[in-house]
């Protein structure tokens, strides 16, 4: 059957292990395919002998990372470590010397994923990174090769599985954001420390992943605009749901041709009937607009051992062959930069609701400020009042306004005496 | 830059032309991408001064398939007739001759698929077909790459936007079948002779297709099992609604191991709830099961000149980047036949509708047919009666059971002298 393909993992913890456990179950069947063996030649981790979900041969494991990326024997390195330190470092090193790299890491993707792939394109070889976004979803190879012939013209994503089970439990059951993080936390959905996920981090790498890809260009994560769904309320989800939307945590990004780039994660309203408003629990979506295609989909289970493992797995193969068959690597094309927009030109219909002081006159002077910045308002209604604070809720749509005018009204409105608080400020995605 | 890419175009009709405008259109920059200029070098239309929606060099246009089967100057053959002759001999003499072949053409791929692909592996090229199966909706290519890793388990899948965007109509707004497929036809949704469609025979040769990959073996669309959505009525639609359900003519091949694989299309009830049911009008919907990622899909355009033209350039595209880079083709696997089960043997629940005699004791003959069949009833609904003709309409949904008992099943109650007919009689799809 001739030399084995030989991999070798960095890290073995869930990611890590599902892929051993692949390796091992299924070795011999990807074998037969490839007509060559392909094994699991080492595994970096920290502690040998810690207790692990899979039963790799203890003389495979090694603490050390120089004993995989030195070692000529191995043919393409899986990093399943996360984290941007020490994994940039080594897959650079492992792409320098030669070897073709898997990755699910979308942190080191999303801030050195074109640096890394022109190394790899210099040293005649692959960075692949299938499992960097949505899990087991292919979106990454379709939008690098099945949609190559559009010019893409904007993405939106539901690719954080944790924040969209806490949205559709808060949704569904009127819980409390605490209370839903709560249970996710218990599901092992969300993390003991939860901010990557709520603040919208771990959104904002992949979108600048996807984003980087679609356009041809390098968005770096921290130019992404980015909130999180930390202030939403029970209200925010009944109003929505009177209102006809869902409430969503997207990642956004829009070619304006010459007018540069958008690119957000933030919390939106979202029409009930749209297909990402229907996309629940810890699923993730991917709508991609091509000017041929139109728009498709991508729907599937973003995260978990085994899903994470097929997107690897697809891509160890795919490297597998490549080097088998002494196939060149997928051609790359240098980034050209495109300015991105600031968020201030943004131009939607935003909700915003308020708790202002329950008497006459109220309504009139925040309108007032709304007119001044040319703000157009496309209903208000009030909502229940407090009858002991004498306060009343106020839920204010607009028309489409410019973010710029938006903000300046709303800091208005802030200030009035009879506005106890400006709540929660959303835009809408139709 | 070098000698160009030549694309020679079989058929300039809406597909072909689709095909022509956007190489017409988007040529520099697909050239700037490859490095090499791609042009459109011939193209074969059956008469050269039929007026066409693409303005293409009357210079290029030829008759005589053999003036582009035997240019040496041609690369790529681009196939886009449709029909299974003389598409089928053309794309054959093609590959034969070395050329990559880029087809949407589903009746061939169905019928002719695994022996077109070990000719083009024999000659060192490769026959991309992504446009055959859901317009410009990525499938074939993630099928056989992304989801490599994979035991593909089940594909279920939306595949024929003529009978969803029927099946639409109806559900929304009660219209009777050749209502929704006049107001089709009207919109260019249906053909004047909209046969293959609504039997479900496109949906046989795509799911053919499909299957074939998914599981690697050939299954002839002759032996996928196809029943068309003609005999369902607005009652149908109704009393699903009422129950819970949608229906949809789905398209599904399921793998049961050493029991041998399914494969039919026939409208199903599918739950309300259940994201294929959510799947409106033209739009199509792929979902893959594999024991890895669990479920993903895929959605999008499932027809229409510019979705196929996506899928057809992203093919050429790839061809031409492995002319140019010298890149082998796709490895091939001889497909293993797999024995098909009979539908006898499928196990479902079932939705069956009957009109009877309204009077006494009927609804104990009926139960005694299903008792003595050991079909076991769910639920029996009797509604509407037609006092005039002294009938009622009985709705009755079994627990699972056997397909072979629930035809013996039917075939005994309609032989009851106070049943009318059997009216209609469908699976559920949970």
């Amino acid at each position: 059957m001739g030399e084995s393909i030989n991999v070798a993992l960095l890290g073995l913890g869930v990611v890590g292990s599902g892929v051993a456990r692949v390796l091992l179950a299924k070795g011999e069947a990807y074998a037969r395919r490839l007509g060559r063996p392909l094994r699991l030649h080492k595994a970096l981790v920290r502690d040998p002998r810690r207790p692990r979900a899979v039963d790799v041969d203890p003389s495979l494991l090694t603490t050390e990372a120089s004993h995989i990326l030195e070692d000529p024997q191995v043919h393409i390195v899986v990093e399943a470590m996360g984290g941007e330190e020490p994994a940039h470092t080594y897959i650079r090193e492992a792409l320098a010397r030669g070897r073709y790299v898997v990755t699910a890491n979308k942190e080191v993707m999303a801030k050195h994923g074109p640096s890394l792939m022109s190394l790899a394109h210099q040293q005649g070889v692959d960075i692949l990174f299938e499992a960097s976004v949505g899990g087991g979803i292919p979106i990454i190879n379709p939008l690098r090769r099945d949609l190559a012939a559009n010019q893409i013209r904007a993405l939106r994503a539901i690719i954080n599985g944790t924040t969209n089970y806490i949205l559709t439990r808060m949704a569904r059951e009127g819980l409390a954001f605490q209370d839903a993080l709560a249970q996710a936390q218990e599901l092992g959905y969300a993390e003991p420390d939860p901010t990557n996920d709520i603040a919208g981090h771990d959104a904002a790498f992949k979108l600048s992943i996807l984003a980087s890809l679609a356009f041809n260009t390098h968005i770096p994560p921290e130019a992404v605009y980015r909130e999180g769904i930390t202030a939403l309320t029970p209200r925010d989800f009944r109003y929505a749901h009177e209102l006809g939307y869902a409430i969503k945590l997207l990642a956004i990004a829009r070619h304006h041709g010459d007018d540069g780039l958008e690119a957000r994660v933030h919390p939106v309203l979202i029409p009930q009937e749209a297909p990402l408003a229907k996309v629940e629990g810890v699923l993730n979506a991917i709508e991609v607009e091509g000017d041929l295609v139109g728009r498709v989909t991508f729907q599937g289970p973003g995260a978990g051992a085994l899903p994470t493992a097929s997107a690897i797995l697809a891509d160890v193969l795919d490297a597998a062959q490549a080097l088998i068959h002494g196939r060149p690597p997928s051609p790359w094309h240098p980034p050209s930069p495109i300015p991105l927009r600031p968020m201030e030109q943004l131009a939607r219909r935003y909700y915003i609701r308020m708790e202002v002081a329950d008497r006459p006159g109220v309504l009139a002077q925040i309108a007032h400020c709304f007119g001044k910045h040319q703000v157009s308002i496309a209903s208000v209604i009030q909502k229940e009042t407090n009858e002991e604070a004498q306060t009343a809720e106020i839920v204010i749509m607009t028309h489409t306004a410019q973010e710029a005018a938006v903000r300046a009204t709303i800091a208005d409105v802030e200030h009035l005496p009879v506005v106890e608080q400006v709540g929660t400020f959303l835009r809408v995605e139709d």
